[in-house]
């Protein structure tokens, strides 16, 4: 398998809020639309779908549509990361989000591996980590990960 | 906000076990471990992260450890996509994942949007789609996303 994500999908309960979130809010270009159900963000590398939750566990099978009927606890277990090249964007990030309609769940703060981060959680509850200082850019934007 | 996800984590129990599906089962490139407690994959773009799920949470703030505690549904919202270029890649990567460990949520199959794709859903329970035929590929390897 190559190492890649191609596509990491949000299941989402209110798709034109959280449209707006990621374009108008964090200044994402306009989506892809090949159906008015659908978003896809063009991003340098993975991309960011938005998808109506209830359709992505349909997607999968009844077995997850049951389970995406029943309460969630508002932990996910997964957290996606936006690295920042300065502290200063860390903050101005941060501000962008909760203006757009995100909560702050952590307020930007040194970080116990020597960084500065803050966490925002989507419209839709889906964690964010904004962070500066874990590791170096390669030329194309994606993060230095030492060998 | 620069179009880009720098880092997806995923919060598991069994770290150990979380490696070496990624590794040995899929094959990615052997992690980067500051910490023998988190691995960075190298991707080609975002980064794949794992993490134990208590100290992700951990991390978010004490409103997510506690929420970490409560029963979890089984359908977490969200899935990750791995596109291949070739109809077969589809079943061969879905076979390397079975047998590494892996739950097949979803045979490979003929999709609505005119492609072929599977699921599988690590030992963690995070969900993979696997699919050829929706976007065509840049030349880096991400997906071509119309404008």
């Amino acid at each position: 398998m190559e190492p890649r994500i191609s596509i990491v999908t949000l299941g989402v309960r209110d798709l034109a809020r959280a449209i707006a979130f990621y374009r108008d809010g964090l200044g994402l270009p306009a989506p892809h639309q090949p159906s008015p159900e659908v978003a896809f963000f063009r991003t340098r590398g993975t991309c960011l779908s938005l998808y109506p939750v209830d359709k992505l566990a349909e997607d999968v099978g009844d077995a997850h549509v049951a389970a995406a009927k029943q309460p969630q606890s508002g932990f996910r277990g997964i957290a996606l990361a936006h690295n920042v090249r300065t502290r200063d964007e860390v903050d101005t990030v941060l501000a962008a989000a909760q203006k757009a309609g995100a909560s702050i769940e952590k307020p930007a703060q040194e970080t116990f591996w020597g960084g500065y981060s803050g966490y925002f959680a989507d419209p839709e509850g889906y964690l964010w980590e904004v962070a500066y200082g874990a590791f170096d850019f390669n030329e194309d934007g994606s993060l230095k990960i030492p060998e």
